[in-house]
């Protein structure tokens, strides 16, 4: 083989594996990142390991609750884990769907239904549901964490109560 | 010049030029997108344009607004900003802030403050501020986006009154 033809082999094969986007597997990302997100729900649900709650948002992720301060930081997000577990009757659940990644598969964002519940004055539980949007990012480690988190309410029902 | 010589200066242009994440100019990116927002919060603010004011938001943008059905595809976001803009003393005005990219440059989001007002029960302005989170696609004619647009109520006075 001359150097020419070998040469020219190598960059075709160089051009082919790909400069431009790197390719990623959209369907394989989205289980992953769905797979995540649902542990996630169930790790809070449980409503016990503050730690392990609170490491599915980045280090230096932004929770924005509906009608509280905004959260920033990991230990903003530890107090704000904490002062939730510690709410009576706190409960909390959700489910995500749909992500939508950038082409190069290192962002990504979904919408989620929330379905919180809380004790109410009389004790008895209180519904208070929401909807949420989340951006993720894949970590240098390959793994996925939220970087931004924000939910609010639904309409209210007719007749005023929620 | 021999052939393996010209081979090599090729290849190692080829390798310097980029395989892997394409580059962005970071700061040029972000300029470009808040001055984007800027405008778009201007042409909202005007109140009159409502075909200008949904051209910001793609045609699979997603809003989910405060305590309101949310809002999905064109038509829908058309009949939103015409339905706010029929709205009695609306204004909206806002002002996003330090967007994060995805490697490749292509997916953006950025928190941002509204400031909008409507006509109160007995016709004097009633503040209606927000915190907002924004996910912006540059699309293939290099135009950036929203594809994603999510606020809620910021935390209520003390005394109840906002």
């Amino acid at each position: 083989m001359t150097p020419v033809r070998f040469c020219s082999i190598v960059m075709a094969t160089v051009a082919a594996a790909g400069c431009g986007p790197a390719p990623f597997d959209r369907a394989a990302e989205q289980q992953k990142l769905l797979q995540r997100d649902a542990e996630w729900s169930e790790v809070a649900s449980a409503g016990k390991d503050v730690d392990k709650t609170a490491s599915y948002w980045a280090d230096d992720a932004v929770i924005i609750p509906q009608g509280q301060p905004i959260v920033e930081g990991k230990a903003a997000i530890r107090a704000f884990v904490a002062g939730s577990f510690a709410i009576p009757g706190f409960h909390i659940h959700w489910k995500s769907d749909a992500p939508a990644f950038s082409p190069d598969g290192k962002l990504a964002y979904m919408r989620a239904v929330n379905d919180m519940t809380v004790s109410g004055p009389d004790g008895t539980p209180l519904k208070l549901p929401g909807r949420a949007l989340t951006v993720w990012r894949k970590d240098a480690d390959g793994q996925w964490r939220c970087v931004a988190d924000i939910w609010n309410d639904p309409p209210q029902p007719a007749g005023g109560a929620k």
